[in-house]
């Protein structure tokens, strides 16, 4: 873990990722959390955390992100930036749940992807996937194979 | 529930939803799913099917269709189409899992809200929400106030 | 759908559901719920909801009493009841939410498996789970084959 | 991360994972996945992993373990055995995925609790909770109060 305060490239991805905080759904919780994903590409995914009554369909900000990238077709990833709190609080550090870290897992190189965590003040930690997730359990454990169950036949 | 050979502005919402599973990420299930859903406001989002090896995080094409709207502040709908088939094999009528069924459930009039399963040949059926989740559990179950706790303070 | 006051039978499915609904874990929404399992072979498996923080984990009723037994390698159920309400409120009908009927929907027949809704008077709806998902998206949908991808090999 | 040969105590919780392994429904990705949880009275709750044709239903093994205990009202917890493999193979070292990382996280000490990853042959590894889930987005992000909105009424 690093902590610095951001550079100009990083608050781009900051200010991004707090424009998507607005967005947030979260009439439950009241808990706000914005997302920006960076791509290798240079190209920036946004997303906000989106409740559900029944609480287990909520879809993290993290989340939303990713699935609009990869919906798209978009499936190599540099960054996040992650800013969270309750609505009309400061901005304090706020990790993303383990879910989130999961989906990461599936898509980001444990070693390389960065995670940014920022403050109101543009205070950041910056983690690699591989030190929020070690011992990660990803595709590699399940995969047997890459072909297609349909060229067996 | 109705069913009926598609008239051009539902195939068009389905063109859309195909043309979405072609970015299905299922190297789990090799069953690919793609969704168009279209705003009050006519515009259309679309999404596909993601999976994950933890298979809990896995996000259905439903869900990445109102994910991606909603993240722009977009919460007014009126339909949804819905494809998907095994890889290679042609569409047959599939279903949204209970998942995706609770998540509109979220943001649509049950008896508003149309849901449209398609064949290969346009084949088409369409329900209401409420046909497909009667007596669902909704916001209104749980939201005992809209009012922000920080205001309670 | 049918609706009548529970009899001696289904009311000891009801008292179990309201017991185990004594153990909910629910600090972030207040709404409490538990529901009772019977298996084929008569016993019965109880749950009650279980939120996390993050949302996305938590785990209802239902699905909580369906895990146990499974888990103990009880696989064939005839019905389920579930009681739900704010804490304090009376209990009033409360529908499954969309994950619960799709996991009732991985086990059960869905025009034989019946699930009860009670009030605090014991009045009961009793639905089948084909009349609260139709539709339904399940294992015929996905599993191609029923053997191992290990004797592929 | 500490790496021995389990000793008898840890021995037992092994075995029980194993032998819950055995109960594993998972006809998706026939990997099957075991889990004890040591309460810190000493009792022993088991679980497997249960897939869903829908994918995001399914639970965890460490899950099934945790909702069985809290559903009994017991929620003070010492430790896991987690053991899996695909059917028919050698157990690895098998991490647990980010879902079930949470939700220790809600109910466990990150510095206190500990995870328990096993081989075939005993050769196990033990983390703490904090070592698998720095960072954790816990109960203490987003609960402003501890009282009921009933209360406020």
């Amino acid at each position: 873990m690093q902590e610095f305060y951001a550079d100009q490239d990083i608050k781009v991805l900051i200010d991004a990722a707090r424009a998507a905080r607005s967005k947030s759904y979260s009439p439950y919780s009241h808990f706000q959390v914005g997302a920006a994903l960076l791509t290798r590409s240079g190209e920036i995914y946004t997303g906000c955390n989106i409740e559900s009554a029944s609480f287990s369909p909520t879809n993290c900000a993290e989340r939303t992100a990713f699935f609009k990238a990869v919906s798209e077709g978009v499936m190599e990833f540099k960054a996040i930036a992650i800013v969270g709190a309750l609505e009309n609080q400061p901005l304090t550090f706020c990790g993303p749940c383990g879910v989130c870290r999961q989906v990461m897992r599936e898509f980001c190189d444990p070693n390389l992807f960065r995670i940014f965590l920022s403050q109101d003040d543009y205070l950041t930690r910056s983690y690699t996937l591989e030190e929020l997730l070690p011992e990660g359990f990803g595709p590699e454990n399940i995969l047997i194979e890459k072909t297609s169950p349909m060229e067996d036949a």
